[in-house]
């Protein structure tokens, strides 16, 4: 067939002493996301998502966190990298939905800058990137600011 | 593409005082679903799968819950409100399939009656609207009785 | 329309004393998935995603849990008796793409097994069956071994 759905997942806890980025925006606050690289929650599950379409693993196979290579990467790299293996294959986004979970700050005020930095390098319209930002509504690790996640579905057409 | 896909996920804490009112029914319960509306979790997530799916934002940009014109308002609005914007864009449903996770009581005797609900509002045959029930096996806030949550994924097509 | 979309989630607990099962892989581990059946949540989670897909209602309908027809069963049985009834309605399966969330042991090596395993039962190629492992970073019952979860994503198309 010449559309493949994929979905991808992504937690990462909040911690004092990181940056909070998502969607490869630097978001204002007090905690961030702790990872390996910039932990970027949302870029991660785009990545998740076009890599589990076409049966490509996962963004820890490609892109390992044992690795001192990607250690602190700024993720849009690992978004970019992705995407070639996606265009490898033959195909481009259709379209993603994307939702992140997290209780505060308030993402709404940046996405307009995520989309345009994601369509831009998967090389569409921001049309077809949609984010959306919702809270957890104080139940349990994602209503308290300790952690925070991402979904994302996607179609990729050939 | 003349496909779009889309994803909601939706959560309210349960809480004594409130009606449990689930895909645009009102299911007897002890405890029921806390919101500024009336926390219809499963048409929340269908509403914000079929918005992300055009990238029209989500549910709570375009219904604030900090509007008092939505204070305990009947969700079926908001879906067809919601539903008025995808047909301006040129759109219908394919289809949906969404799964409301609860610890109880039970929601299959009621599922019947919100297909049909759902499935007049959108315009389409029931056997486009899939409802799924599940427990969260006493795992977390979802498995007991503190929260609920539903997952819509669905196609769009011009 | 002749594609439709699908969506599951399963959840069970990790308790001594069970097998963990996932995809049809026995995988070595001290704790096991607690269930009526084998406990399978990723072969689970498919069932559900196809059966959703259809209207088809879902696994705890066709395969009661209170059925002692059911205890300990192999639920490669149950993921091939759905498959008849997508069959049955003149569809197949276009991909699905898996992820199973489990903080240990790592489930990497054990997926080219899941998937043979997986494609063979739904007739197809493998390339049309990702499966993705990842952990909750330590977060609530699913980060801390207490259980894990699988989310599928299907097209099926006629």
């Amino acid at each position: 067939m010449n559309i493949k759905i994929g979905f991808g997942v992504d937690v990462h806890q909040l911690v004092e002493g990181r940056d909070l980025v998502v969607g490869g925006v630097n978001v204002p606050s007090e905690i961030g996301a702790l990872g390996h690289s910039d932990a970027d929650v949302l870029l991660h599950a785009i990545c998740d998502a076009m890599l589990g379409a076409l049966n490509l693993r996962d963004i820890g196979f490609h892109f390992s966190d044992q690795d001192p290579k990607y250690k602190n990467i700024d993720s849009q790299i690992l978004l970019r990298d992705t995407f070639k293996l996606i265009k490898e294959k033959g195909f481009h986004l259709g379209n993603l939905d994307a939702t992140v979970i997290l209780e505060k700050p308030k993402l709404n005020p940046h996405i307009p800058q995520m989309q345009e930095t994601i369509a831009r390098i998967l090389e569409t319209e921001i049309d077809n990137v949609s984010i959306k930002a919702t809270t957890h509504e104080k139940v349990d690790s994602f209503g308290t600011q300790k952690a925070l996640k991402a979904y994302v579905v996607c179609l990729l057409t050939r």
